[in-house]
This record gives structure tokens, sequence and C-alpha cells, in this order.
């Protein structure tokens, strides 16, 4: 890799602190930033370079994937950081970054490859590009790349504004978007599973597939983001995003092969079959949900209108679920249901694949028979579990299900934020989302935000600790199906057929 | 299940002590004998009912599977055994015996339900069977059933005069044939794991299968059964039945369902499939191997003809392997390669169904990756492994097998003996063996047999505690495939990537 210059615009900020200083250390440690490199933390606040490099040294400790545990390498590493004050909207303060940047790169002897990295709020992506460019920070002869973290606009119309804006300074090649779920280990692998697993490829498709779940819940509330998810809830800030991320990745079926072009041309593709939802028939297919008060834990909890700087009239979505057709040839006729919320009963992001029981229609199905479910497990652990029907070996005649697993050792796994950055500063927008998938992605969920906004799809309440609101459950019911995995005490009440089942359950409460 | 009277031939032995007692005392604490159960020991020595309940007690303390450490219960056991000399050629002793049971009967208040299990060697079936039928002992008006241990003859002539002997005084339906492997539990689990998976269905044929290989590998050698092993060799103490009842099992794809007759039949259809191999054609698709001198987990071993009461000339075969192919609708055109041996490098019975990899013919297959491979393992554990190819996460662009896998938990999981004891006394013979099946075996083993004895196969020599002759390897090599897992340090020497790969290399080493 050619030297570097990592330019941090909210270099004291949460996500500086938690992912991006430990990510860049850890790959500095695994020897996969080049010799020479630089990073400058940009912040409004006077700090002195001693200041910054032990703010970093602090956020290592207590975040680092590794331990940070050797003097040596840790002071090797932050010699690499600086600090520069800056007001974005200043735009003298921009000549003095190019300064400081020119400076750097000559002591490097580096070419001016410069990485441009925002991470602060979407407010200021403008702003911040446009002073790039007027500066002629992006005008030197090595490449420059800018990397932005979402909300990518606020409908459709505001992000069609935004990347119009973004695009007037950088190429769509010098974007990186990051969706940190596309970082994650087993979302990653999703395309390379299908493509390099012939066994995978002869069921992965609707003559085997009766229905696919994809899940993200989360345990947390609102927490400390008040002000911002009242404005956007879980529409906006998990299922426009992560979730339909989650859905072109797992859906790019038999790509050729697994090239940043072909995978993007595949997710579009993916974007495009998706039949579009009217607004009148958002009702039918979206459950809009929010949380009351409830146990989490065993814990009472408040419910999202009663929490801090929440009004209590507030009608934000708080959960989702949806149901998706794509109408393409490996996927039609099978129904995507898909679900996000907050304060659920579990933490857990996972898509479970449902296979058709073939025998069902012939009659001669045991009714104790379970259907096929393939799962990959995305958070908190990472693993692929393939339930199959067998006899139970102590109950004559009766069937159980089994499950095979594979479970990755997560302390070996690079985070989503260390392959993220590595991949931008390799220039590999594979896993980064490309503007095509955002405004599509828009696109389908537009209606929805229209139909919530005229209030057209009721609000449903549900108890906080649970799987969201019964409508929930009976999206999938009128179909004859059943979101998998929620009722983890069936699983756990069974004869412990083996460790694996134990820990499946475990990676769900974790 | 009604009352019974279980009449043992061969009760001092040393089956009837290692599996008979503990299997029945297994199903006796799990409830699953009726309340009166009668079971009579046979032998020619004197022996009190006390002498012959004592050593059945030490038999549990030793062998069985749950520790027999509850004096109640094993009193109870204990008091339906009685013991009665018999001389298997003196016809008064039936008589004697005839007595004995019906005072029983009597006792208990039960039908004349008489199960006849033969634990002793095949040379006295004929006379025995004969006996049971001049004395009277099976012309009551409950069933009578005749429970035998293989062999079932030494070649096809010998097994079908066998048969015609056994049928005069039992039909095929009172006949079971012990073939212990088919007790296995996975063994027993493969027609419904097929036929309650719409996964594996989709994926068990021609069009996905490259090749499945069978193994079955003891580290022992000859140990004491010199007289008889070098009478039968690999061929007829495993190949002829153990290997090719577990390949019925296993190729019976798509059955309607799992009853008796509709497995039979499969069976059957399968064997009848199974291309014929002349006598000029064993050379080149069979493998003769004998054990020289060699290293066992570290300790030095001698050669089999080295081994106590085998002559130093002995052209005995201790290794099979053998290629053989199905012709019909599912199987064509899949090899299947089948092994057995002794003083081999691990003690492991297994399947390992290698797919075929798609993309290697289109070019644009990745080096690094492996074939697909769902194994069934038997024994000594049970589980079920499905490797998959997936990136590397921890070098770029690398891919590395990963395995998914189940593990029974072997405690929990009934032994062989207790399925088949079990599955006998309520008259269910599908995991027996039929005698067509039998038959065929042997009608398809025949040739092997002949070419044997003619000499037209090389008998090649490998040293103990490898994986047998280089020609066994050479077998797979020119049709382009390997033995998998033979080399266990491969994956030993691989980053652990989870507990499952270890728990799949120490299956192998138990």
């Amino acid at each position: 890799m050619e030297a570097f210059t990592f330019v941090l615009f909210g270099a004291t900020g949460d996500l500086a602190k938690r992912k991006i200083y430990p990510a860049l250390y850890n790959l500095f440690i695994d020897h996969k930033l080049p010799q020479s490199f630089s990073v400058i933390g940009l912040g409004r606040r006077e700090l002195t370079n001693e200041a910054f490099q032990a703010n970093i040294e602090h956020s290592l400790h207590e975040f680092s994937r590794r331990e940070a545990n050797d003097p040596n390498s840790i002071q090797n590493f932050l010699r690499a950081f600086s600090y520069c004050v800056l007001d974005v909207g200043h735009k003298e303060d921009y000549y003095k970054l190019l300064k400081l940047i020119e400076t750097k790169e000559e002591e490097l002897q580096s070419e001016p490859n410069r990485m441009f990295y925002l991470s602060v709020g979407p407010e200021f992506f403008e702003t911040i590009t446009a002073n790039i460019h007027e500066s002629g920070l992006g005008s030197a002869n090595g490449w420059k790349r800018l990397v932005i973290e979402k909300p990518f606009g606020h409908d459709l119309q505001s992000a069609r504004d935004l990347n119009t804006n973004l695009k007037q300074v950088f190429t769509e090649d010098e974007i990186f978007r990051i969706d940190h779920y596309l970082g994650k280990p087993m979302v990653q692998k999703l395309v390379d599973l299908q493509l390099n697993n012939p066994v995978l490829k002869a069921v992965l498709d609707n003559r085997h597939i009766a229905n696919v779940q994809i899940t993200a819940n989360e345990i947390v509330g609102v927490e400390e983001r008040a002000g911002y998810y009242d404005h956007v809830g879980a529409v906006r800030d998990m299922f426009q995003n992560h979730m339909l991320q989650v859905l072109m990745m797992l859906t790019i079926n038999f790509p050729n092969n697994s090239t940043t072009e072909n995978v993007r041309f595949k997710k579009k593709l993916v974007m495009e079959s998706l039949e579009l939802l009217h607004k009148e028939d958002v009702r039918t297919n979206v459950v809009r949900g929010q949380y009351e008060a409830g146990m989490i834990q065993g814990k009472p909890v408040v419910g999202y209108t009663s929490e801090p700087n929440i009004a209590a009239t507030s009608q934000n979505d708080t959960f989702i679920a949806a149901k998706l057709q794509i109408d393409d040839y490996f996927w039609r006729g099978v129904p995507f249901y898909i679900r996000t919320g907050k304060r659920m009963k579990d933490k857990s992001t996972r898509i479970v694949i449902e296979f058709k029981e073939s025998l069902k229609q012939s009659g001669t199905k045991d009714d104790s028979t379970t259907p096929n479910l393939l799962v990959f497990e995305i958070s908190p652990n990472e693993g692929i579990v393939l339930q199959l029907n067998t006899r139970d070996p102590l109950q004559r005649g009766q069937f159980k299900p089994m499950q095979i697993d594979f479970q990755e050792d997560l302390d070996n796994v690079p985070e989503a934020y260390e392959n993220l950055i590595l991949d931008a500063l390799h220039g590999d927008s594979t896993f980064f989302a490309h503007w095509d998938e955002v405004e599509l992605s828009w696109q389908w969920v537009q209606p929805i935000l229209e139909a919530y906004e005229e209030n057209l799809v009721p609000l449903r309440l549900y108890a906080a600790g649970t799987n969201g609101p019964a409508e929930s459950d009976l999206l999938l019911e009128q179909d004859g199906f059943q979101w998998w995995f929620d009722e983890k005490y069936e699983l756990e009440n069974q004869e412990n057929e083996s460790i694996q089942q134990d820990q499946f359950v475990l990676n769900t409460n974790n």
C-alpha cells in the first residue's frame, strides 16, 4: 500500500475513539498499514499533539479488540498522529490544514494520497467537501478519497441533493459510504459463501426456499440520541440502509465472481427487482411500532414517549417489520420478512432461510418435523447454523431438530471498521454503499415515509422486552409462517443435544 | 410390548457379557421392557442361577453404558434370569429347556412368545434350529423369533445352504440377522435424514455429488481371533456385511417412507443396481492388503504374518479398498470408494460425500477452495459435518475450509445392541439384514473371493499405523480424487478456527 494521509474530521468524537483509532491500531500491529502514514485529527477544540495522542492511547486501552499492552508499538503508532484545530466553516483553517498535510507529506516523502474521513454530523458534509475543494486540499497529484457515514439524506430528495453536492468535489469512485453492516464479517462472507459452495448454490433459490427472515433487534432504547432518533425512526435509522444492504448482499445470488463491479451491479439489480410498494399498500405490508414501558432482562424500563427529550405525543417508529418480494428468476415467490427494533427481547442480528417442506404436500410428512433452516448469525456472534430433522434416539419415532453449526472465534476476526478502513485505503469499494444503492433504497422506502407522515399506517405499541407488536407476527402468520428463534425457551427446554444448541441460545442473548 | 422369554444360547460368552446383558439392562431401566419377561441363559458349563446372576451383575458393572449403581433395580432385573445347562447337540436338553420355559411362562402367566438368540458360532446354527423345531420349542401359540449374528455363510453357496436350513424352522419374518452396524445410531439416521430434510434431498444425487467414500478403519490387529480371521479376511469379516449395509442405507435415496418394507425393498434395489464385478476386473477395482510391522501410536507392532497362530505364509487380507458403481437414476456416474482395514492409523468409521465443484469447469474457481464435503461420522463418535469454503478473515483473498458440525452426546444415546434387541422384541426388522440383501451381497463379493483364491489380485503390504497400501490412494487418484481426512495433521496445523474443528480431529483419534 502507498503512503497516505488520513484526515479525520471529528477527531475528538465518539466514533473516532470507539472505532476508528482502535481499527487503525489493529491494522497497524497486523502490518497492514504502509511504513509511512500520517493521521491528522481535526476538531474545534484546542489540543496539543501530546494531549491528542494521550486521548488516542486511552481509547486503545478501552476499545481495542486486542490488548494494547506493548508500549513500543503504541509509541510507534502514535507517532503518526498530529492534531490541528479546525472550524469546518472557516475557510482559512483549510489552508492551514493544507500546509500541515504538505509538511507531513514532505517529511514522509510520500505522494499526496489523502483520505478525508468525515466523522461528523451530516449537516457538515457539504460545507466540508466544498472547502476541501476550494482550498485545493483535493487537487494534488495523489489520490483523494472521501469517507462518510450515514445518514445519507433524510429522504429521497435530500439524499439526491446531498449526492449532487458531493459529486461536485468527489467522483463516485472516490466516495466511500460506510454502512458498517457491510463491514461485519458474516455479511462480507455472504457473497463468497454462495459463490464458492456448490452445496449452498444448489438450494438458495425459490425452488427450495419458503421464506427469508432478516432480523436486527436491539435491547437498548433510544439512549442519548433522542434528538436525532425522534426525527428519523427505525425506518431511516436501520431499515433504509443496514437492512436493505443485508438483503442485497444475501440475494445477489449466483454472481459470476466477486469483483467490486459485479457485486455492485448485482446489488443494483436486486434493488431494481424489489417489488415497489405503493403508499396505499404500506399498511398491509409494513408494521410500524413503538415501545411502551416493559421489562428488559428483569428490570423495568420506560416507554419511548417517557424517554428524556422525547415528546409525550411522539408518533416516531422504534420498530419496523416489512414484507418484501424480489421479482427475479431466483427469488420470485419467496417472501422476505425484515424487521428491526429497539427495546426488543434479545440482541440479535441474523438471517434465517426457511426451506420448503417438500413432503408436506404429499401428505407423508411426519408432524414432528420442522422446516430445514439455514441461519447466518451476524451479531453479536458470528456463525452458520443448519437445522435438520433427525429421529430422536430417546423417543421412538419422534423427530427433533438438530443443529449443525459453526461459530467464529470473534477475538481473531477483524472488526467491521478494520475491514472497511483497510478497504478504503486500498481503494476497494466492494463493501461500501454505491450511490445507486442508496438512491434505490430511498426510493423504495419513500412510500413508507409518506404513509407514516400521512398516518396511513397505525402505530402499534409493544411492551419493551418483547418481540415487537403482535402485528409483526401476523405479517408472517397470514402467509403460514412464523419468526424463528423468537421463543428461546423452546430450545432451552429441550434436552440439550449438544453444546452447539446451547451456544446458539447464548449468542442471541449476548 | 407383550411378555416374552429370551432364550440365550451362549450365555457365558463374550458377546453376552459385553453387549447383550448391558443392552437388556439399559432397556430395563428405561422401562422399555414389559412388566414380565424371562431370560434363560444356556451354556455347556454347570452354573447355579445365583452364580449366573452374579456373572451378569459383574458384566453390568463393567460394560453398561450407564452406571449400574442402584441395587434395587439390579435385583429386579436379575430376578428375570435363570440358567440351564444345554449341550447344543443333546436333544434331551431341549426338552428340559422346553419344560423350564413353560414353567416360567406359567409363573408369569405369559403367552409363549419366545426369542431364540444364538450368540454362538455359526457352525451351531443349523443344529440348534433343527433341535428347536424337533423339541417343539418353537411350536407354541405365541410368536417365535430367531436372532443370529454374522457370519451368515462363508461364501454365496454356504450362505444359501445355511438359509435353506434356517428356513425349514423359521420364516423370513421370524429371522432377525444382526449386523450391528445397522444398530449404530448414525446409520439408523441415514434414511430419516434424507427423507425428512429437503436441503439434503436437494443435493444427494449424481448432479451434485462427485464421489462417496465409506471408511471403517481399526487400529487393532487380528487380536485373539487368528483362527477365525485368517480364514475370512477383511472382505468377509467387514466388507460383505457391514460395509455393503452402510452403502445400502446411504444410497436408498428418496424412499417414499421409512417403513420396514420400503427400506428393505429399496436396499434390495441398490444391491441389484450395483454394477457387477467380473473376476477379471477385480484387480483394477479392488485393493487387497495385509499389514506389515509398523508403529501404532508410537509403539512398534508386529506384522500380520508374525501374529500368534497366523502362518508366516498367510496371504489373508487385513485391508480392502474397492470402487463400486450404482447404476440407477440417482447414483449413475458417482464412484463409491469403500475401504476397511486393521492396524490403520486411526480408528474411524465414516461416510464422506464429496460434492462437485461446479466452478472448476468454468475456470473461475479460486485455487484455494476445496470441495464441499458432507461427513457422517458413525464411530467412535457420532456427528455430521458440512465443510464449506469461506474467505479467511486473516488472509486477504485466501479461502479456507469451514466446518459446520453437530456432535451427538453419546452418553445419552442407546448403544447398537439396545436398539437392535428392542427392535427384535417389537418384531421390527427394519434394521436387520434381510436374506435378499445377504444373498445379493455374497453374490457381489463372490468374484472377489474367487479372484483372491486364484491369486489374480496381488497382495499389497502396508506398514501398520498407516492408511493402507499406496494402491488404495491410487484407486482414487486415477479418478482425480483423494481419501479425505487421512492426513489429520493438515487440519491440526491450521489455525484453529473453532472448537468444532478440534472436535473433528479428536473424534477420529479416539
